[in-house]
C-alpha cells in the first residue's frame, strides 16, 4: 500500500517549535517511526512552506504521477485560510485524511474551523505524532475495506 | 486496559439515521466490533440521550467508582452546545478522547465547532465506526507510552 | 388515526404561565378539548421537562414501539437550542408537525430563531391552544391526502 | 364571515415556480378551493407583485373600505425585508394571520427571519396550499370565539 | 419659494396609525397647517406607498420636470432598507431634507440606520408634525443663505 | 436571436447620474448603440424603477408573453436587497445575465453582495455600456452553443 | 424562614473541580456551614446534573410542592444557554437569587452572559462559597423587608 | 423662556476644524448669532470637553439649580459611546433636543448611531449653525404648545 | 476595618433616577445607612462623575494615600465602556467588589457586560441599596478570613 | 494588442476539476481556444499555483519587462483571501480584467466576495471558458476607445 | 526643538503596574530619561487621568498656546474608545506620533484597534520606554526633514 | 550587530507604488540608506514576494544558518492574514520587530490587525523609510539593554 504524507509550513521544524503544543521530535524522527512501524506501506514524505508547492504536489497526486492510495497531510497554518489548498484537495477521487499534531479546538480562536478541512474523508488532531500513526491505521483499514 | 465508551444522544439509533452521514451498523454492532477487535481491552459502554446522565456518568470516572484508564466519548447534538459537559470533562485526570462518526467541518455550519473538544487529549472525526477503533488505537498508545 | 403529542418544557405548567403569551387554560385542559373536538383521533399526550425524555420518546416512534401517524411537538425552550432534538427529529419518516402558542417572531431575539423547526412538516405558532387544533386538523387533511 | 385573502409577489405565478417548495397547484386553483371547501366565508382575493399596492389594500382594509374580519396574508419575497408593510400592518385592529407554503425555517438564512410575521396574530408555514386552509380555520375560530 | 414634500409608505394614514409614534393629525391636516404657517412658500405635496413611484417623483425633480428649490422628504419604512431611493436622491443637485415624525435612535434596532439619510443635507426627527415646519424653515434659510 | 433587456431604478436617469461611476451616456443612446451594433438581435427594452413592474416583466417572460431568448438585466439598487426578483429569476427557464455599469466590489460595502445575482448564468460588471455589449456577445454566444 | 437553594450541573463535585475557580470545600461541606451559620433558615438543598431536574424542581416550588420564601440557584453551565430554565424561573412569584462561585466576567467569553439571570431578582458572583452566604443574607433582608 | 445650550468636546473649537464638517465660524459667533436672533430667549451656554461636567451640568438642571425650560445639546464624539450622559439624559423632565453640526448619517461608520440621542425628544442634525436655530424654533413651539 | 466605596456617574442623584431601577433612597440615604448598619467600619465615600477623578481616587488607594482593606464600587456608565478604569483596578493588591443596584442582566443589552468588573474579586447586582450592604458583609468576611 | 492572461491556483488542472462549475475542457484548449479566436492578440500565458508567482508576473507587467495593454486574470482561490496580490494590481496603469469560470455569487458564501476585484476595471464571472473571450472583447474595446 | 509629551489615565502609576506589561520604571524616571538622552530637545510633560484635560491640552496646542513642533502621546485605555480624542488630534496641523508601551496586538482583543491612532502620522508601540525614546527620534527626524 | 531585514511582497516595487502610501524611494535606497546611517550594523536583505520564502528565511534564521540578533521585518499584504507566518515568528529566540511604511490603521478596515505582530516584540507604522531606521535604533538598544 502505497502513501503519501504531505506536511505543510513550519512541520520541517518539529522539535524547535513550542513543544507544549508539537512535542520534541523533528520530522525525520517521525518520519522513520511512520516507516518503521509500517514496514508494508510505501510512504513517499513531501513537506513544503510554499502553498504553491503544497498545490502542486496535490496535483502530482491526483493527475496519477505520483501514484499513492491515500493522501495524509497536516497543512499546517493553510488549514484554516487556504481556499486555493481546498479547491485542489476537491479533485482528489482518492481518500484525503487530515492531521493535526495538536487539538485546534483547545488553542486561539483563529485555529478552530478547517477550512480544508471540509475536503477530508476524516480529521485526526491532538495525539502529537501518534496523529500520523493513526491515520496510518485508517488508511490501511479504509484500503482493506 | 480498561476504556469507557460514552455514547451521547441519538447514537442508539445508529442503523436508522441517516445512513450518508451515520453509516448503516447498530450500537450493538460497534460495540461487538470493539469487543472482538480488541480482546485485551476491557470495555464499558454507556449510551444516554439525557445530558444529565452523561455528566453522571462522568462523575463516576472522576470519582473512581467507575474505574477506567481512558474515556472515549461522542456527546452528537451536545458536542456542540454544552458547556456543562465540558466543565465535567475539565474534572478529569484520565485522557478524554472525543469521536464523531462523520467529519463535523464538511456539514452544517452550527456543527463546525465543538465546545466539548476544547476539553480533549485529541479528536477523531469523519470514519464512521472507524473512528472508535482509531480512538482504541490511540489509547491503547497512550496506556502504552 | 393516531398522533403522538409531545410537550416539551414547562408546558405542564400552562395555566400557571404569563398569561399574555401562553393564555389561562391548563394542559390537562388542552389535553381534554383536543380528544372532545377530535373523536376520531387516538391521541397520545407525553409531556417531559427532560431534553432527554424528549429525545427517547422520539426515538420510541422512530422504532415504531409508540406507534402513530403524526407528531405533533412543542419544545419550548428547546426549540431555539437542542442540536439533539434536531437530530432525533431528522430519523423520523412520519411528519412532525411543530406547534408553538405564542407568535416566536414577535418576543425576543433569542426566540426567533427555530433549529427543530428545520426539520418540521410544518410549523403554527401564535394561536394559543387553538395552533394544537390546527395541526390536529393539518395532521388529518395530511393523513387523507 | 368574510375574509380577505393577500398574495404578494410570484404567488401569482404558483404552479410555475420550483414545485419542490410551492407545490404544482395555480393561484386560482388555490382560490377555487379555498371558496368551494369554505361555502360561508366571503374571500376577497388580492394579489400583487407591487409592494406599494400590497399596502395600499392594506390600508383600504384598515380604512374599512374594502371589509372583512381577518386578513391572511402571504408576502413572498418581502416577508424578510419590508419594513413598510410590517408598518402598514400595524394599524391593522383585526387580526393578521401569516402564511407560507414553505417552511421557512428548512430553506436559505435570508429566509429564516420574518418582520412582517412581527405583527401578526399567527403563523402557518410549510403545508403548501394546506397553509392558506388552516389560515381559514383560525380565522373561523378566532371569529367564533 | 418652492419647496416639495415628498411623503412615503403609510404616511398617508396619519391618524390611524399608533398615535404614541405619529401622533393623531392627518396627512390632509399637516398639509392645511404648512400652507398656512409659511404662506410665502409653494408647497408640492406628493405620497406614496410605491417605492417606485418616489423614484419616478424624485427623478421629475432632478430633471427639472417638477421645479422646486428643496426636496423635504419622509420615506418612511423605506428610510432603513431602499438603496434605490437612496441613488435616486444622489443624482439632486439640489438640497435634500429628511424628516422623520418619530425619533428613529429611540426605537427597535432596525430603525436606528438611515440608509437614505446619508444622501441628505441634513435631517430632522422626532418632533412630529413639527419635524415638518422646521424642515420648511430650514429650507427657506438654505434658500436665503 | 431575441433578448430582453431589463434596467431596474435610476436607470433612465443615465446621463444625469454621477459620471464616475455610471458614464455620461443616456439610456436612450445605450438602447441605439444596442441596435446599431447588433443589426440581427432583436432587443425588447423595458425600464422600470418599480421593483413589482421588474417582477411583472419577468413573469411575462417566464410565460412566454413576451418571447425572448435570454433575459439580460440590471436592476440597480434592487439587486443587493430584493428577494421578490431573486425569486422571480429563479422561475426563468432561459438564461438570465446580470449586468452593472459600475464594478460593485470597488464601491460602498453595501453594494458587494449580489442577491439576484445567486440567480444568473453570468455577471458582467464594470465595464460602463459595454458591460450590456459584452453580455450581447455572450448571449449570442450561448445561444449558438 | 424557608430558602431552597438548587445547585445545578458538577456543582456535586465541589472539591474535585479547578479549585482556582471552585474552591477546595465539597458540596456537603457547603450545605453544613449554612445550616450552622444560619440556624434560623430552614434550608431544601437539591442538586441535579439533569437540566430537566432542575425545571421539575423550580416547579415543585411554582406550585406550593415544595414551599420556600426564597429560590437561590447557581445553574453553573446551564447559566449561559438554557432558555428552558429561564422561562421556569419567569413563573416564580418569589424571588430568585442566582448564584456563583467564580466571577464569570473574568472567565472565557461564553462565561460572560447569563440567560437564567435575565429572570433574577440579583445576582452574587465571584466569592466563592462566600456567594451562597451572602445570597442568604440577601434573602432575609428581602424576606423581612 | 429659558434654554440651557450645552455643548461637548472640541465644539469649543469651532472655526479651527475641518470646516467641510463643521464650517468656519467659532463658537462665540455661534453663541452670539443666538442670542440676536431670538432676543426673546434666555440662553445659558455652556461647553466642556469633560464627560464629568457635562454630566454635573445635566444635574445641576435636573435638580432645578440651573433653571431652563429644555436643554439643547451637542455632545461631539461622546455622542456614539457614552452611556453615563444617556443616563443623566435619563433624568429630565424637560425636553432634551439633541443637535449636531454635520449629519451622522454620511459620516464613518462609528458616528452612524447615537447613544445620547436614545434619551432626546428629537434630533436636528447636519445644518451646521443652522441646526441649532432649527432646534431653538422648537423649543420655543414645545414651549408654546 | 476601612472600606473605601466609590459611586460613579449620576450616582449622586439617586432618589431622582428612575425608581424602577434605582429605588427612591437618596446617596445621603445610602451612606447613612452603612454607616449605621456597621459601626465597626471605617468608610470613606467618594462620588464622581468624572471618570478621571475615579481613576485618581483608585490611584490614591494604590499608593496607600488613602488606606483602606477593601474598594467597593459601582461605576454606573462607566461599567461597560472603560478600560482606563479597569486598567486602573487591575493595580490594585487589596480586594475590589463591584456593586450594581439594578441587574444589568435584565436591562438594554449594551448594559449585559462588565467590562470594569474582569477585575472584580466578586460582582453584586440587583438587589438596590441592599448590594452594597451585601458587599459591605462580603469584605467583612474576606477581611476576617 | 497584446494581452498577458494570467491563471491562479488550480486552473492549470481544469478539465480534470469538478466539472459542474469549471467545465471539461482543458488549459491548454483554453489558450488554443483564444489564440484562434482572436489572431490578431499576442497573448501571453501564464498559469501559477504559487502566490508569490503571480505577484511577481505582475510586477514584471508594472516594470514593462513583459509587455502587454491589458492584463486578464483569474485568481482562483486567492481571488476571495489575498490582499498582496490586490495590492500588487493596485501599481498597474493599465486595465486589469477578472474573469472567473463560475459564477462566484451563487456558491459557498466564502467566495461572495471579491478582494482582488476591488482593483479590477471590470469582473465577468459565470460563463466558463467564455468568460475569457467576453474578457477578449471587453479588453479589445477598452483598447480601441 | 520641543516635543510635548501627553501622557493619558494610568500612566502616572508606572512603576506600579502590572510590570510584565509596563516594566518597572516610574513616569519621572522616563521624563528623566528623556531629558537626559535628548538635551537639545525642549520637552513639555503632561499627564492626565481625564479624557477631557487631554482634549483640553490638544486644544492648546492646536491654538499655539502651549508650542511645541510635535505631540507624542501614549492615551491608554482611552486609545482604543475615544472618538472625543481623535476628534482633537485631527485639528492639529503638527504631526502627532502615537506610543505604546507593550504591543496591543499581543494583547486582549478590545486593545488591538487603535481609534486615536487613526490621526496618528505614525505609531510606535511594544518598546516600553523605549518606544517614547524612538518617537523623540522620529520626532527630530521629520522636524529636521 | 547584525540585523536581519526581511521584507514581503510588492516591497520590491517601492517607488513603483502609490506614494501617498509608501513613498517615492526605491528599494535599494532604503538598503542603502540604512547601510550608510548604520555602518557599524551588518545588514542581511531579503526580500520576497511568497510566503514559503519567507518562511523559510525565518527558518534559517532560528537554525542559526543565516546568523543574526534581531529580526526586522515587513511582511505586507500577508500581515494581517498569514498563520503560517506567525507561526514561524514564534519560533525565534531573538527579538522580532514589525515595521510598516504606513500607518495601518489610518486605511482600510482590513489592514487594521496584524496577525504576524501578534508575535513581535514591538511595532513601527506609518513614518515611510523612517520606520525601519527607527527600528534599527530600536535593535541597537535591544541589543546593547
Amino acid at each position: 500500500m502505497k502513501i503519501s504524507v504531505l506536511n505543510g509550513p513550519n512541520l520541517n521544524m518539529l522539535g524547535s517549535r513550542e513543544s507544549a503544543h508539537y512535542g520534541t521530535g523533528t520530522l525525520a524522527e517521525l518520519e522513520d517511526t511512520l516507516r518503521k512501524k509500517y514496514p508494508d506501506v510505501v510512504f513517499t514524505f513531501y513537506q513544503s512552506n510554499h502553498e504553491g508547492e503544497l498545490i502542486d504536489t496535490i496535483h502530482q497526486i491526483v493527475k496519477g504521477k505520483k501514484s499513492c492510495d491515500v493522501l495524509l497531510a497536516n497543512f499546517g497554518g493553510f488549514t484554516h485560510t487556504s481556499v486555493a489548498i481546498r479547491d485542489a484537495l476537491s479533485m482528489l477521487k482518492l481518500p484525503y485524511l487530515e492531521v493535526h499534531l495538536s487539538n485546534i479546538h483547545a488553542r486561539e480562536t483563529f485555529r478552530h474551523t478547517s477550512l480544508t478541512g471540509g475536503a477530508a474523508k476524516g480529521i485526526i488532531a491532538g495525539f502529537g505524532f501518534m496523529s500520523y500513526e493513526l491515520a496510518v491505521d485508517a488508511a490501511q483499514r479504509l484500503h482493506n475495506a
